[in-house]
């Protein structure tokens, strides 16, 4: 199974005093995205082009005073890798699957061609299925990663919609090797192509499942042996409550089930989260916490937290006067059912008090100048390969070193992108309008 | 002065026959653009284009059979690099021009001073000043040469109309050194450029000079230091007069003034011209032919003949039909001021009988198959960067081999581009709509 993550993060800095100098854990978890990962392809673009108003801007102030330079920030832009480094992932599944059927492909042919008389099977093309939204509008990011993924890999992709797979999707049963397990079925799309990796770029959110026959043609897709990204337990790493978790119980979440066992490393990552909590009472012991309390703490203190429901991607925060309506005004006896569900699906989050800069953004072929207005997030693009086998007798540490236990093909960064907004809009992305591409200039 | 020329090329073919094997000396020259030089900058993104295209053609026929594959047309796309080549002759001209006015360059700031009190020269920044069409629409390729300019070799460019010049230059005279040469004067524009070097991407059609005060512009960068590209001399070369000297004096023009005297090369260039005719009795010898008779072959057979005035660009061609009327009914008695316009300045060329393909082309968002009506014009770019002087008592090859007698600094191939178009449309150019990007795919 294949995750292509991208962990978002801000930087916390005390509420009242200057930002100061900038520590490592200041950067706090804002989300993770397991679907909703874009920018990957046009994030090396956007460095290009700040590296050319970088080396501009060098040009014109080279003959300058030296009080003129002093206030010109000088540094290194930090080129995202994540063009390639996606691709690559990509890839790699691709080379998994190949490895992991290649004892059941000689049967796969047998049984295709005597169910389809006269097809050769093994002109079926191994691709990559894209799976997109409908009317996507971010497809320049896609086919950057999808144009690497041809040249440098020599794979090919097709992008559908759910729909469209609905419509075109074979599954074809292989017989089990003689003393050996059966395998997934292998997915056959549209009489051409044979499904090695599905890369969801849709369906996170319920609006990409308009019809019963969406849902169908995921649960196919599921079913079959291509390698999904994100798999489903990759897939729930974006529901806030697992982040509430990691936050909440470290040692069994973060250390335990997600480090193996490692507390140095668990507590590296933990200091990245905020302070968020359930509002789950029967998720309390007896005297270890009320989530009454946390919702009277957020109705009095507003600006202090933020509220979080269960979706991926920009654009559902609940914060200010909305949550204080929203938790002040939903009562058991009127709203039982919205009230339940805010108890059982949404996380109370404390707010991350971000620093606010003076920038320069280029939106609808126009400059604007944000006067102490400008906040910056860091999206950290992350890919991981594994067999999704787990055997909690390994810890991290000696995954590393034992080759017999390895679960994971692959484990990395992969780049990075920067979105800066208006720090006064509470919420909003790049596609939405509000958000631009940015990049990171790397200072001593 | 620098020259960045593009040569255009068709391939003449017999008329009757199968095109046959290709042969080198086929191709032939359709004009010698000097300013009119566009897609340098895109050229290199088109063979990116179809090197996705052969790759994905590659994947989708590696299973297929051995019939379909003897259809497929293999071979390396060769990626122009005119990307490159283009901004490294206008680095070089800027290298050359600080190289020949370092001497003087201390004057020019001591000048520079007395006449603007308070002002430091040092800040005036040595730029490429690229002069442009009023609302020029192919600004991608020209921003993507100055990019590589700033990129690779730290040169800042300004794009500046006619106009714009016109109101904001200032010529800068030096006083001569002890013993020296007076120098022309400096350029400098708005108060905070030199020029280091004109690029005219305009200034090649009449109607880039709206008014009196456009032609004072031209006038008053022609008069200053900068490095012209292209220069006088250069620009001359468009025209289709010089064009048809080269096929009709190759001993004088083009071997003597062009080659320094190198027979051998000269009879190389020459198998590149179609035969094309001054229609001027004056610059015939007496019995050496005659232009009435070629405007009589051009009456009979109008297919093969075409009427070039002396212009640059695409979109200027007379042929068929309409240059029948205007050659048969253009009487000295009628229209006589016409009738010596046409023998003084047109020049009637053998038409080239190029072969017709199927193609598909990309336009417009729409894929268009063209069934046997598609015809390519390789453009061959080419950068020349010399001091000006000519010494007529070296050729070719002493020039190369006696290191004191070189007059280019840099003369060399820089790339190509191919356009193709509809073989059923006379004529019209990519700007128009009517012709296609495209590259070269190079087979054994």
């Amino acid at each position: 199974m294949l995750g292509i993550l991208r962990t978002d993060y801000m930087r916390a800095v005390p509420a009242a005093a200057q930002p100061g100098a900038e520590t490592a854990e200041q950067w706090k978890n804002v989300e993770v995205n397991t679907i909703s990962c874009s920018f990957a392809g046009l994030s090396p673009l956007v460095g290009d082009f700040h590296q050319y108003l970088q080396q501009h801007q060098r040009l014109v102030t080279q003959t300058r005073s030296a009080d003129e330079l002093s206030r010109t920030i000088t540094g290194n832009i930090e080129r995202s890798t994540s063009g390639v480094d996606v691709p690559a992932a990509l890839a790699a599944a691709v080379a998994a699957w190949r490895a992991q059927l290649a004892a059941h492909y000689g049967r796969f042919c047998e049984d295709y061609s005597r169910a389809h008389p006269g097809v050769n099977p093994t002109q079926l093309q191994p691709v990559v299925l894209v799976v997109v939204q409908e009317n996507e509008r971010n497809t320049g990011d896609q086919y950057k990663l999808l144009f690497e993924l041809l040249r440098a890999h020599d794979i090919r992709s097709i992008r559908r919609t759910h729909a469209q797979v609905h419509d075109a999707l074979e599954l074809v049963d292989v017989a089990a090797a003689p003393g050996a397990d059966r395998v997934p079925p292998f997915a056959v799309l549209e009489g051409q192509y044979l499904c090695a990796v599905v890369y969801y770029r849709s369906a996170y959110v319920p609006e990409d499942y308009p019809t019963e026959a969406t849902w169908r043609a995921r649960l196919l897709l599921e079913r079959s042996n291509a390698v999904k990204c994100p798999s489903v337990p990759y897939h729930l790493l974006t529901f806030k409550k697992i982040q509430q978790l990691l936050f909440s119980d470290p040692e069994r979440v973060l250390r335990d089930l997600g480090l193996g066992g490692d507390a140095a490393a668990a507590a590296l990552v933990q200091q990245h989260f905020m302070p968020q909590y359930s509002l789950n009472r029967h998720e309390y012991a007896a005297g270890a916490g009320d989530p009454e309390a946390y919702i009277q703490q957020a109705i009095a203190a507003p600006d202090d937290y933020v509220l979080k429901p269960q979706l991926e991607g920009g654009g559902n925060l609940i914060a200010g006067a909305e949550m204080v309506a929203l938790l002040a005004q939903t009562t058991e006896t009127d709203h039982p059912a919205l009230y339940h569900k805010i108890r059982q699906e949404y996380i109370l989050m404390r707010r991350i008090n971000f620093p606010v800069v003076t920038g320069v953004v280029f939106r609808h072929g126009e400059i604007h100048v944000l006067q102490q207005n400008l906040c910056s997030e860091l999206g950290v693009y992350g890919t991981i390969l594994s067999d999704g086998r787990y055997d909690a007798s390994h810890n991290a540490g000696q995954q590393q070193e034992q080759g017999g236990s390895h679960h994971h093909y692959h484990n990395a960064v992969a780049g990075y992108i920067v979105r800066s907004k208006p720090a006064d809009v509470a919420d909003g992305g790049v596609m939405a309008g509000v958000a631009c591409l940015d990049c990171a200039l790397l200072v001593d």
